[in-house]
């Protein structure tokens, strides 16, 4: 998760979040716009081969979709797809959390006790998420390998293989 | 689309459906519950190597979910996920309309103008569903393999590839 | 609930409708926009002393709201509003069923087992109805007094009072 | 908008908000359940004779509902109905941004660039809020009297009157 107008920093942590994702074998959910921090995660996963991006976009059909997005869910539902988006994760990776739609994501997050992950937060909003009474679990990390290794070993969470299908 | 309780012949024509239409090598995306059509056209998808079916589910990520589901979305929205069926579909297709919820995504395909396809449906649900005003385009069939002919060349939807990913 | 486009006798019956429900001092619940059966119902409901009806908009605060509609909630969400009016109602109450929209919002009461009222159907669409496997009370009325009649002396569903407040 | 589970001096401050709010001539919008910052506002708001309240609700309309809710909205979406009370409010005023659902309202609130005033929140959700880049209006008042005043006098919002039913 992440904002359409992020500072370039930004942009290639969730380029590379999203390739080493796929390269670990998981499926990279987006909200499916061709801007900012969702575009840039779903290009990165399809730089690997074998990979499955979804997009979960407020738009009906007649919206724009991420040439990098395979399978586009048109809710139809405007920002109330913010939900739809944390449900169906298993785990939420904010990238920088520079707007207020992922302030919302992380907030809602934190409020149906996904497992979430801070990726280079600002200062503010870490110390604001801390503040928060909730009973998800918050993680804090300032590099996608850290966000990696931390989904994998530290959640546990299970890889989705092509292999599969 | 279909019922949760329809009868035997329904179910049969769901599953064939569902496995013609992976062989075809479109996705198969259905309300993603374990019961009823929903299962049976996702089993006869993924009875096909390298299909891919989606379930849009009514329920967050605690509510159950069909084994033959690849990617499950979690909505969280209840039956208000009958409109993002319906919008994040190519074409509809209605299997035997027999109960409300089915009722509910034809009309909803024929408010939003998608492509719908009533299979062997009951002449109360034809002549019901033809009496409407709409702009849709409204199509029955009576077997699955009518079904995907029409979608295929008269409807001319674009084919999914695995290989994309 | 009812079409954008009707007829003008099924306008003439959501008005006066709209009147004798707000008479029997119900609130008068629509989907909100400035046409069709909507508008009717509440400009009725509007031409009693004290009477009070609530908008259910498909759009956002920038989308149009009937001039005559007290309350309006928007709900962004487009379609999906049609599973809040059936849900926010204790008796759903169909004027006509010409359109996709109503005929949605009359399954997904009949899904959702909420009473409902058919006022002046056409036989196409009393006889769908009718077939559908359902827990849901259907009723079919000619007029709008026999809907009054009904929903207060079958249904026995309770009056709001604006003294409440 | 507040939290379930607030302390002592946000639940009184919601209250006096509410009644002051009623006072004042406006409807009063809350999430509608029977905790926390929702009750305490409504309840404050119908010790004004002449006053309207409304509740939009995560619910159906099986689901628990504040005794002092005149007007009852189940939208069966569950958080996914923090979007409809934002978008459906005038102004957004958040009773100490405690708890994560709330969070959630105020970053949807600037997202969908509605006024919002945060009535005596904490430091670190001051901090944050101001941090996020919005084109919203964002206000902070330590005490309900002073949102009534800012809300009446710097926003410039109607107030809604019962005498227009």
């Amino acid at each position: 998760m992440g904002g359409n107008a992020s500072t370039s920093s930004t942009l290639e942590a969730a380029h590379r979040f999203g390739r080493l994702a796929a390269e670990a074998g998981w499926v990279v959910l987006t909200g499916g716009r061709p801007a900012g921090v969702m575009e840039a995660a779903s290009v990165g996963a399809k730089s690997v081969p074998g990979s499955l991006t979804v997009g979960i976009l407020p738009s009906g059909p007649d919206g724009p979709v991420g040439a990098a997005v395979d399978i586009a869910v048109f809710t139809g539902v405007g920002e109330a797809r913010n939900v739809i988006n944390v449900l169906s994760s298993d785990v939420v990776v904010a990238c920088g959390v520079e707007g207020a739609g992922t302030a919302s994501e992380v907030a809602l997050a934190l409020k149906l006790a996904r497992p979430i992950v801070l990726l280079a937060p600002s200062p503010e909003a870490a110390a604001f998420f801390r503040s928060i009474e909730t009973r998800a679990s918050l993680h804090e990390v300032e590099t996608p390998e850290a966000a990696i290794e931390l989904i994998e070993h530290r959640l546990g969470i299970a890889r989705w293989s092509i292999s599969k299908t």
